[in-house]
């Protein structure tokens, strides 16, 4: 499987593929810098009056709740349809679900009208969009995210049935399953917690490799998660002790240098 | 004094208190960043639909109106009224006030609706929210920053007692009062001033330090201030020639690496 | 031609002229952090109650389409209309014409309210507004941005006569044209469009120049263009295999460390 995620991160190299983001004001800058550097192209449009002939044009659309508005909230639905109508992959990040009564209504309504490729979030995200218990703190993981990864497959695994969509769960082990088979990536860096906007950078890199792969989103989700993974524990043997704003720099720094070299030395990949 | 600053600090980092924002797009990443970096935990949410649903869950609100608009104005008076009836402290960033009817009449409505914990402002939007004749060029202080602390002293004391809340007036001087007792930071860093977004991180950081600390806004501030003021001078010393991009990654380095030692060490406070 | 440049880099920052945005989410710390580097002073403020009356206490106007919104389109026209009134340069970056009806309506709309000082954008986008064929894939150039520059230099030409603007067109070798006069800017760095919010940069930068001399377009636009594309082969030279996160610090440190005699000393420049 290995050579697939190397062979996949080829082909984003390969075809830019135009990722259309409605996403959040917060981490928007380095979500469109990590799409860069992984070698696809981002675009942000989320007007009403664009949103869906925009997400027409992409290879694929990202949804991220972060900073969702009475204004963007339609917009993310328009464009999730206009995707689903041409068969274009859509990636699915509620942020912050759980934390309150409009983030869950429109976790709700879109996991209602748009199907979905790949829904990724943290463990109290998941949770909660899967119905079970579940506290969310803000737009954090509340829950440990050491929590052991074979409860996390199960989880992923009954809602990617459920929905019929890969569900990938961010945390210490990431977990990436279709309901069938089931990826866990044992690379990562707890550092990467301590910086904004690396689950929205996830999402994004998610989006770049269904964009080129549209068929195959499992692949596609392990292997952004794979590179993400793989730049946070690249980015903190560079700048180990130098502070936050290195390693923000360095983790944008190795997501551009990423390349099958590097990712097929450095995978710790396990399959169920 | 000293040490109580300190000991704040390890009480943000041990509590890491939810900070709700509602902000402007432009300095949001560094203001994220800096509140995780000082060890808080950020969320911006800015709808008016959940403005006041995570108010009431947070530790503490910052209101900053760098890029106000309609949507976002009831949005912060709903977050800041939410977070009174709680209990929960309410900081204030009157960005750019003077320099619009519209950023005026907001101010004037956040002070009439909300009962804040602190105010910050550089002393143009400071002077202008106290009634003074003052000149606000854009977001910028339009005063020169040398202004002697003394003038802001009984400035910050007066406002401070009139509005009943800690007044804080970000200069090359930084003054922090409530009132009755005016606390002066004489760290800092010209620098600072050359690039967008440390007035608003500063505010951030008040948050985080009101958040731990509710119950003491003036020694909250105050170590917030020093925190800011310090990681300047820490961060010019390493890059010193390099130009803004290299201070600005330094700044999120030595926020993310305060501790209570270094605090204790650098800090120039004075007190009246 | 060449210490007018100079002169106007020297201008701009004792002047420090106030530049106005509604720009974008997604590269505006960028622009706010550029328009700071180079000695200008950025303000944001994108709401109708307010677009107006900052735009007529501007120095210059930046209007940017990126992420543009039934809210911010009529801020737009209303700064671009009162700094007409007033006679303050305008300058517009139509991002990603040709992408959308709506980005196509609003770029039609500001040209057609709005009486420009310097229009910049990419070949695609200035192909779009000139009412060529064109082909827009999101918001990056999806023609060859090694188009000769010839090309560039007589649809830039033609363009600039009919809308009576200076009109600048990025790329390998950016052109920069009044309609009678035509300036190559053939410095630059490939690795520029690697970066999201480049050519964001340098239409704040045009600001920033058209803001200290208002009655020079040509050269203002020139100069600005030229300081962008030296800092970029600056940037590159010193940061050459580190990847995408210190190019971007390495930028802002050269955008802040430009002066005249750097300027002079690499300035590669064509006129026709």
């Amino acid at each position: 499987m290995l050579n697939t995620y190397a062979a996949l991160l080829s082909k984003v190299r390969e075809q830019k593929p135009l990722v259309h983001h409605i996403t959040n004001y917060v981490t928007v800058n380095d979500c469109a810098n990590a799409t860069l550097g992984i070698g696809a192209s981002p675009v942000m449009a989320d007007a009403i009056g664009e949103a869906a002939d925009i997400a027409a044009i992409a290879s694929s659309v990202v949804l991220n709740m972060g900073t969702l508005n009475e204004r963007t909230i339609p917009s993310m639905v328009a464009a999730g349809k206009a995707a689903n109508e041409k068969g274009i992959p859509v990636v699915f990040d509620p942020v912050g679900a759980g934390a309150s009564k409009l983030r869950n209504e429109t976790a709700a309504r879109i996991l209602s009208d748009v199907k979905l490729s790949v829904l990724r979030g943290n463990i109290s995200e998941i949770k909660f969009v899967a119905g079970q218990q579940s506290e969310t703190k803000g737009v954090d993981a509340s829950e440990s995210d050491t929590a052991n990864a074979s409860g996390a497959g199960n989880l992923a695994k009954e809602l990617a049935q459920k929905l019929d969509c890969v569900v990938v769960i961010s945390g210490a082990v990431d977990t990436v399953s279709d309901g069938k088979k089931t990826v866990f990536v044992e690379n990562g860096q707890p550092m990467l917690g301590s910086l904004t906007g690396t689950g929205c950078m996830c999402t994004s890199l998610i989006g770049a490799f269904c964009g080129a792969m549209p068929s195959e989103p499992l692949a596609a989700a392990a292997a952004a998660m794979l590179c993400m993974s793989i730049a946070g524990e690249l980015a903190y043997g560079k700048t180990e002790q130098q502070g936050a704003g290195s390693f923000h720099m360095a983790l944008h720094n190795e997501i551009s240098l990423m390349d099958a070299g590097v990712l097929e030395r450095l995978a710790k990949i396990r399959e169920a």
